[in-house]
């Protein structure tokens, strides 16, 4: 629900809809406002000029069918279009690599004015993110859809942009990849890191070794002809993908057709439950080697890239611990404790991936001294380790900070920078080696129905600060263009919008949805691991209560925040904030007795009661709290020790979940006190 | 929207969601209620006895796709299952035709009780209308999802229950067709009538005259491929496929290519606008009957059915008027008049159609003295006509009354039934020749885009008609049971309810989009073929205006009128409800103020502002009414006959659309007055 949907007067303090800004998401690195306008109508054309090949004709025709979806007005069918036509002309130089590398251009140039708009690039990958470019500047205007004239000179800050998307612990189909991809390309990442096994399942059809997705997928895995198809799609959109096979830890799937790979007995089951767990992969026998040699081999032949990852997170060690023959080995070869063993493990697994034409990127874990300096490390441990990895010579990518999982809010990772912190402080050379970050979706607590909602639109800041330059900081204007990326990410089919609001509709059952909207719009879900520890979880248990449908972030509960300080602190329209102020409390005051109805019949909703009831009760504290405020008068001390113990408890998680409005009525309940 | 999102109060006077009326749409033919439920979890196993065939086998496993999506629990792997364990089980005595017949059994039974569910059917027809009832029971109880304990013995009223979907004159995609014929088979439809060919477009491959399609199409066409997978796809879901090429008239896309089947000389182009035109096929020449037999003759062996549709309506009769040589014919045939020229063409292309296997359907113009008696007429002039045919002898289905594109009310087409008003008259022999009806979703106001939304869930309460007892006609239950399947068809992924929000969302631009739903959400589009006279329309035209967007119909006004009616007439609640109807009203005065910024900007927009001005004023004139009610004091007269004049001129279209609370704030006016 939009905030000015209830307010029956405007509080513009916060808040410019009508802003200059444009709707760009991630910025450009470099805007000229030119003035004019060019029209966008029936008789739009794409030229292509240059090089040219099939991927870029496909992704022009796709150009023309975003503008039809954003604009509504039917493409013509007329494409490709004589040239003197074209209203779009894209002028590319020559090729990319056949197969997409890390550290190719991605520049390019957009010019628009009154008359055409022109956009220049070294290559296809530079063009089509230029194309996303100008989708974005399509606007309304007082004579039809426009594109604002100006010049654009962009390219990205870091040559490593991407997504880290689990698909082992929840099984994502290939059409929510594919709209994945969709997704990313809109805001120019350019890596898909597919995380394809873990202990919960094996994802990909090994033609080799078949037990790996017989007994270890559930039925749930991507044929080798899927792979193919989806990274032609992803290549199709300028996007890597980078597989990752997770070893020596976080392996038991393997484990379940091949129980010689591990260092215990077995028999090996899929493990149900999440966490990290005991098996692992036996360092010390050659068979051991020769499997993954014959495995990898057929893995780095399906996927193209030349990345290839190996994991290497989370070896608790446990399983080399208890097994005799593997401590006599590691006594025999001087390898001192599980760390030292896990390294021995990457120094034997370093060939056989270069060997088959890879090279190795691994988490944090496979740092070890000797390792050759073309590795690169992905830090879910943070800056830290990113810095240290640099002053060894390592290249680094970031993804701690960037768990879309943990249910942190857009601006708390639009505030994580791959180059502040511990990297602020790297030497220039060490400073290149820094190539950029993924932000990563685990798939504990998500299911193929909520993933999108999950990774949208937070995602996009995250994809902001990894392409724009690092002085693009504004909050304020990271969220106006935040919802519109989320509109447009709507129109692409995603359905981010649509699975909340079909969540919602199958909670409520026969009951209006709207309370129960009411509700949703100001929680969120418990952040970092709060879930694991709120009930035991396995994949079996259904992911279809209110957590699972409600929104990371309350845009509800950020706006009444600036509410409150335009009404306490806002130098004009204190007035209408005010006035909003109260429509809110008194929209909360009244929710709890239209919500309880539904809530007693339902399995699913009887556990919200004490939330909804809080609700409610914020509403009267706040609007007691607003009397006071209006009438001057000094609220009594005991009320307010009351109201203070009362926001304490209404604070704490109830349902796996957070009311977000605490903070803003407390702090109407300060003011109200004088402090 | 829904009312009580914005409700301080709940007023109860009109609907009760925890009633106990189960959510079945069409209502069965005989339902007993037993105790107890059925618990639906994850051991949920279906198990299939009887006759057995691949088409029950995909029905069962999409029966567990959509009680996953209807739950949010994870499917089963382990589906077929030991049948000791099938918690439903389907027993399916034998097959049903090969080509699905007009007159097949369709009847089922279902028993549940708290043990099991048995579903029983002659053929997996009925079979698969079980499934569909079942997946309709499922609702969350205290414990978890369950169905009620029910036996029902369900059949059809009638035989032939379908929708005509017109794609010639906006393309509907395969997609589009594949999520229509899921929502139909959800409601238990049974014959998509597929208006293939009409002045603007000749929408299937033919191989044997490709220029019908090469220069009739736009390249919009199906291939035969394509026309295969559909079929297929609706074969899967109990449904048949009756294929329309409109002749003699409605057949300018003919010819674009094949200009000497046309009574003109030509040379033809696609038709643009919508309406009537003059193009006809010449009835008076060879050549048009032998390529007529060519072309039927393909298509027919691609089409399976029995059926096929000659089309036949609204010829003019202009070319054959000024066409000397088909002149001199009609003297030398001593025929008097162009229907009477239609009737000779009829009866020569009759030969043709049954001559490779089919039997007739067109519109009522077909039907003239001699045809044989297994034609089938189609009305869209009404039960008059339908009787006529019944009483001649002929087979007879109903349109009239049932077309979505004329944007009435669910009630209105719900009260539309094939044995009343004229057929009501007819003996148990002539009604007996009344096969059922077909809503017709005509298409030259929608897009891809919007079709769903105006297609459902209005045609389910046609569907019920169709297939319920002609008893079931309590409006207030169908709008309730409408409602759960708008949910349910939203879950099937067909994007009523999402289309209708991106939209809105694509006029709003970067303003908040609440105002505008706000506005949406009491206007209809005009009614009938009001379109046709507010402006010049071609199928160039976008269709991208609020007019667009809204839906057809207006539940807040519906709603809102029962308020008004529960606040002065109700027996309880009165109070309550005139809450609540101040509440609405206080909504929509402050609704301009805050819309009014958007308006300005857009193109798309800018005409709404007369429409958002009355719809604020009419808030401040029902606030009025409700003050001088509430108070007891009578409003001057001066005031009375402005508000009247005021509510004649609120009550026009306006940029298409209709301001729906007119009539209820005028009873508010009225009942101030004290009339």
């Amino acid at each position: 629900m939009r905030l000015s949907l209830l307010g029956f007067v405007v509080c513009t303090a916060f808040v410019d809809p009508a802003s200059a800004e444009r709707n760009l998401m991630p910025e450009p690195a470099g805007v000229v406002s030119l003035t004019g306008y060019l029209k966008i109508d029936p008789s739009f054309r794409i030229g292509l000029t240059g090089y040219r090949e099939p991927r870029l004709e496909r992704a022009a025709i796709r150009l023309i069918h975003d503008l039809e979806r954003t604009t509504g007005v039917p493409s013509s069918m007329e494409w490709p279009a004589d040239l003197r036509q074209a209203a779009l002309e894209v002028i590319t130089a020559g090729p990319s690599s056949t197969i997409q590398k890390m550290n190719e251009d991605e520049s390019y140039r957009l010019e628009v004015t009154e008359r055409q708009a022109r956009l220049t690039a070294p290559n296809p990958l530079g063009a089509m993110h230029g194309m996303q470019t100008f989708l974005q500047l399509v606007e309304p205007g007082p004579d039809g859809f426009r594109v604002p004239a100006v010049r654009i000179e962009d390219r990205p800050r870091f040559p490593w942009r991407g997504l880290t998307l689990d698909v082992s612990r929840h099984w994502m189909p290939p059409l929510v990849v594919k709209r994945t991809l969709d997704a990313m390309a809109a805001v120019k990442l350019n890596v898909l890191h597919w995380h394809l096994s873990d202990d919960q399942g094996f994802r990909v059809e090994s033609k080799r070794f078949p037990k790996l997705q017989d007994m270890g997928s559930d039925g749930h895995y991507y044929t080798q002809e899927q792979v193919r198809e989806l990274i032609e799609y992803a290549r199709d959109r300028g996007i890597r993908v980078v597989p990752e096979f997770d070893m020596p830890g976080h392996a038991t799937a393997w484990f379940v057709g091949y129980p010689e790979l591990a260092s215990g007995p077995g028999p090996y089951a899929i493990e149900r439950k999440w966490g990290v767990f005991d098996p692992a992969m036996d360092p010390t026998r050659e068979e051991v080697y020769r499997f993954l040699d014959g495995s990898i081999g057929e893995m780095a032949a399906l996927f193209p890239d030349e990345y290839f990852h190996i994991g290497g997170d989370e070896v608790n060690g446990k399983q080399w611990d208890v097994n005799s023959r593997i401590q006599s080995f590691m006594r025999q070869h001087g390898i001192k404790d599980d760390p030292g063993l896990q390294a021995h493990f990457n120094s034997r697994l370093q060939p056989i991936v270069t060997g088959h034409g890879k090279k190795v990127i691994g988490w944090d874990e496979v740092l070890a001294p000797g390792l050759p300096k073309d590795i690169v490390v992905q830090s879910w441990r943070g800056q830290k380790s990113l810095a240290e990895a640099a002053r060894l010579g390592y290249m680094g990518i970031l993804s701690a900070g960037y768990y879309l999982d943990l249910m942190h809010s857009a601006s708390y990772h639009y505030s994580v920078d791959p180059l502040e912190g511990e990297t602020a402080g790297l030497n220039d050379s060490e400073r290149s080696r820094i190539l950029g970050g993924e932000a990563a979706m685990w798939a504990e607590y998500v299911t193929p129905e909520n993933v999108e909602m999950r990774i949208w639109p937070r995602n996009a800041a995250i994809a902001e600060r990894l392409w724009s330059p690092q002085t693009v900081k504004d909050t304020a204007s990271m969220y106006r263009r935040l919802a519109a990326v989320r509109r447009e990410l709507d129109r692409l089919d995603l359905g981010i919008s649509a699975s909340h609001e079909l969540m919602l509709e199958r909670l409520a059952g026969n009951h209006p949805v709207g309370p129960l909207s009411a509700l949703s719009d100001v929680v969120e879900p418990v952040k970092e691991y709060a879930r694991e520890e709120a009930r035991l979880y396995t994949s079996f248990t259904p992911l279809n209560r209110l957590v699972d449908a409600t929104r990371p972030e309350s845009d509800v509960a950020r706006e009444f925040a600036l509410l409150v300080d335009g009404m306490l602190t806002g130098t004009t329209d204190r007035q209408n904030c005010r006035a909003e102020v109260r429509h809110w409390l008194e929209h909360w005051r009244a929710n709890h007795a239209l919500l309880e109805p539904s809530l007693q019949g339902s399995f699913l909703l009887e556990e919200l009661t004490p939330l909804s009831k809080d609700l409610s009760a914020l509403g009267t504290v706040g609007l007691e709290a607003l009397d006071y405020f209006e009438s001057g008068r000094k609220p009594p001390g005991a009320w307010i020790q009351q109201q203070l113990a009362f926001f304490e408890a209404a604070g704490k998680p109830r349902a796996e979940l957070l009311l977000m409005i605490v903070p803003s009525v407390q702090k109407l309940v300060e003011a109200a006190a004088g402090r």
